[in-house]
């Protein structure tokens, strides 16, 4: 049942934070973490002994955690986060206000949760053509974006694309903007991440990928991202974890007068910790309580392999959030790269 | 754990097919199933005591099953079979060449899989004002449509607004296009219900409902739908059921040298019968392998209910998917409705 | 030649203020003008008598005037100021700010110039079913809306369908969103015009047309209108005005050494007076030059009947600026209608 | 007023047809013209010594010419008329059936009558990513795609993207899609033109352009175009034929009884030879009347510079013949690429 490796099979979170467990030492992962009006941005900088330990690319990450960008009130908390982290960002990773930048938006524009990266596109601010005429007033950077689409609909490989067209702009840094995966339902579309470490456009699609990173690229590559699905095999995991949170809080309140007045659905078991020992996870979940988290993931998903590739989960508002995620992701960019930028929207 | 009533949770699916068990007895359901080129077509009738039983409207029920829409040749058997299916039920329904359509269109335009209504509406021919002026040629039957849009954009209550507009134009029949709630992930996209029993628009949102039906307007309603989602909590339940199959697969061919040979992701257990004993459920899955299918999906709908309504599953191709299929069903039903309608599409 | 009636023809302006002749009297239209950082308003009421003599319905009018909503500096100008005329507009109608609205947008979303209305609605806030389940906080008026989509593409006239949603929502007054047509291209996507004295859907296409008004409904009607193309007829007759102020800006400059150095693409006859006389536009424009402008138009009108109702004439970036004209009108109203109305955007 | 030269201003016609005089010779420019059920071929080929006479490339032109697209039966004669003359056409420009190609769509996506090449490319099918996993069934070609956008949404010269492009690719052949720009309002979404005489994308916006053709790139470079605008100075100069025409038509009917029951609306003065004298042509049109078409022209240029480039003319229709036409190229090009190819739409 052990034989099948995840990172065959996509299964791999893109998130940093869903990586980090309690026994990291400070000398393998940095980390820093605040709040801005309920938002939560997090700092981390991966070592070379962290990167070999969570065997994920040593670097600069930033994430910014928040609930809902589609209540007005929050949207404007989170772009002002957005762009205080990014400007401080495009400095810590030694990038000059004269710095030119190419943007590239990955994805499909045709598929809701994976159109994150050319709707984000649509929102950019390009001067390079302004540049050449000099027809730019001062406060402008320079800005060219590109949109390769994707290898299903072109038949030309992604990254290959990308470097000519890196080719013909020369810029300074590339942006990279692209729709992530999480392993958990709970931080879909609520969750910015941008790191220096590069990326493999198109990774776990075919076999001749071009990696974009300042090892292959010679400048940096800043890649910013919003996870906007996560996969069956994962929800289906995640369950099991909330079927052992039910339960905790069940065995935990069952003499609770006052709990009992409480009508089920209003009892949250999400945020309620697991406080099953290995022998009631065995009575409630039998042979498959008494397996790991890696192991549960790894029977889920040989059972559900022959139907997993075609389902996805994602928010039943998705078309609406990916609006507005594009949109805050557009005009931060701008706002963060242009001092003199003026949003109409 | 059982006090929750899964009808008021909007768990129900839409699918007739998947209301039928093998107790039904002739005087209950009738139903006939035949192939057409690999397309499966069941048409059925519900009659009073069968509607009790099954808790659905009695009435006319055609079903067609098929594999994938996005394949060019299937398609062509799909809408073919759709075109022969429709203008039969027509006739079931007991409606002329001659009578005129209201042809509605449900749900969102603006989310991806509510929006087959609206999609389907953009290829509906209609033709009431050429009747008006008398500018149409012999061929064509009285047509308009009607897209009411949900009550999140106007304010106001669809089943209201479709009635206003039954009002105006007075078809002798109406016909309704909707998105569909499926309760196994498999019928996902791959099933076209149509029936003559009516529609409660919006079901599941609020108390103002109206029921369109021929005993509320006087007019044979047929309604027209595809699931385009299923549940969560569905999906989480239908795994329950693989996970029994797996290990009944797995059961059934310990011994067997050849099996050991096939990879895990070859193994196709999904279409493997559940041969498994109480017992061996209760070691599988302790607890939870106790309980009957019923009880299983009113457990997890308790565990997820703080996420559930969040979160749904879909195809991953949803957006093209639905593409096709709206073509499908608009350029079905103009070719049903009209003797001489020429497609360009 | 002049028997063609330009009204049957559909070459009237739907601009109050191209009406506007020097000789109109104060009991005939009483009009008062203001700036506001260059954006021009004019308001103006028409009375029974100015009525008859400009064939034009009285009632109240304002018009606001603009270079470009596609700059942003000026684009939230014209907001602010279409907010103020707005406000003021509400109360010159007698309305309050707890009467609720119906907001309808005309027009075919499929067609670019013919989009405004349908894409002004995709921005309304509408509250009436949270009033209906007691939802909404303070700060907020009661609104619907409605998109009846055009004749052609539901087979269904229009203003009945209008007239059947106000029967369900009954709402205290209608807001009409539409594009209008102009009589000079210079104010095409440059104009915004407000009214209460009501609109015919679809004017000019059928017989069987229902008037939107205070008379035909009972609540006030309140029409908001950009112009967004021209006629070539329109565009043809204007080039012959132009032509005389070329000739009329020539001449007067024949002598001028300074001027043979500006280059003729800089020299801007358009805003120059037509200062030719009868015998000069005779000997430019022969026969031509001797009509008045109606007997112009009229034969040109004739010239190009063949051809004139399939060409259309707007501005090259139509697509966009009807996206800006949407989200301000849009956003506009929402503001004006609900004192606590926050924007995203 | 002569000093205007017409190339630098952009009114120079794309399409062959417009170009050709009476006074060709046989080594200048062969050509053949016939007819498929209404629909008119032209085939051409332009010398070098008629290039220079004609100011336009040598090589080989394909000019398809029709009336309406979106009439369902004059839809599929087109279709075929296409794919009969493409299909000639790449074998008269020495292309093999095996040989690659890279298909380009130049234009605007967000402005209707500029969608023409990125919206035929949504329906292009590419086969070279399938062709490098050796998963692609007999009878068809290798194909790719690319849509670079415009100048003013990247930063990025259009002409230096493709060449990246044909890099990466390596294609034995190129397609280019564009929009072009006509002479005569009566073509405009009338006519479909090839050629393999190459292109300058964004001819007429900067200086930095980039040729591609055959000389330039080393493979052979076919351009498929359709009209879809015309320019207001070449509309007003049509204008003054019509007015000929319609004069020449009424002097020649001036004493016809029967002519005077014929409504004037009903007279048809478009395709009415001129007939007129120079004289009365003076009398008609006075001094404007006295110039010959190339100088009427650049009048009306020069009174028009002020507005004309804000303005565009095109068929009321747009949107929805853009669509069509969009998807005749687009499955035309896949049926004359690829022998094997099934459609669905």
């Amino acid at each position: 049942m052990h034989t099948i490796d995840l990172k065959n099979y996509g299964f791999r979170t893109d998130l940093v934070i869903e990586d980090i467990t309690e026994d990291l030492r400070e000398e393998e992962v940095k980390s820093k973490r605040y709040e801005n009006n309920g938002v939560i941005v997090e700092e981390m900088e991966i070592s070379d002994s962290g990167s070999k330990k969570l065997n994920r690319k040593a670097g600069l990450y930033r994430t910014i955690i928040f609930q809902d960008v589609t209540d007005k009130d929050q949207y404007k908390i989170v772009e002002d986060t957005f762009i205080k982290v990014f400007k401080k960002f495009l400095l810590d990773c030694n990038l000059k206000e004269t710095d030119s930048a190419l943007i590239v938006g990955l994805g499909n524009d045709h598929s809701t949760p994976d159109a994150l990266g050319p709707k984000t596109l649509e929102q950019i601010l390009v001067t390079r053509h302004l540049f050449q005429l000099g027809e730019l007033e001062k406060g402008y950077r320079n800005t060219a974006s590109f949109t390769p689409d994707v290898t299903g609909t072109t038949g030309i490989e992604t990254g290959q694309l990308i470097k000519s067209a890196i080719h013909v702009v020369k810029p300074n840094f590339l942006i990279v903007i692209d729709a992530l995966k999480a392993n958990n339902m709970e931080r879909v579309t609520k969750t910015i991440q941008m790191s220096n470490t590069g990326i493999t456009p198109g990774s776990g699609v075919g076999n001749n990928r071009e990696e974009l990173s300042y090892e292959s690229l010679g400048i940096p590559v800043i890649v910013i991202g919003v996870p906007t699905i996560v996969d069956l095999v994962t929800v289906v995991s995640n369950t099991v974890q909330y079927i052992y949170k039910h339960f905790s809080y069940k065995i935990d309140h069952i003499d609770s007068a006052k709990e009992k007045l409480i009508p089920s659905h209003k009892q949250n078991y999400i945020d309620y910790p697991d406080t099953l020992t290995k022998e009631e996870k065995a009575e409630i979940l039998g042979m498959i309580g008494n397996l790991d988290d890696k192991d549960v993931k790894e029977l889920i998903m040989e059972v559900l392999i022959p139907i997993n590739y075609n389902l996805m989960v994602t928010p039943k508002e998705i078309d609406f959030t990916i609006d507005r995620l594009s949109m805050l992701l557009g005009q931060g960019i701008n706002k963060s790269l242009h001092e003199n930028f003026k949003a109409t929207k």
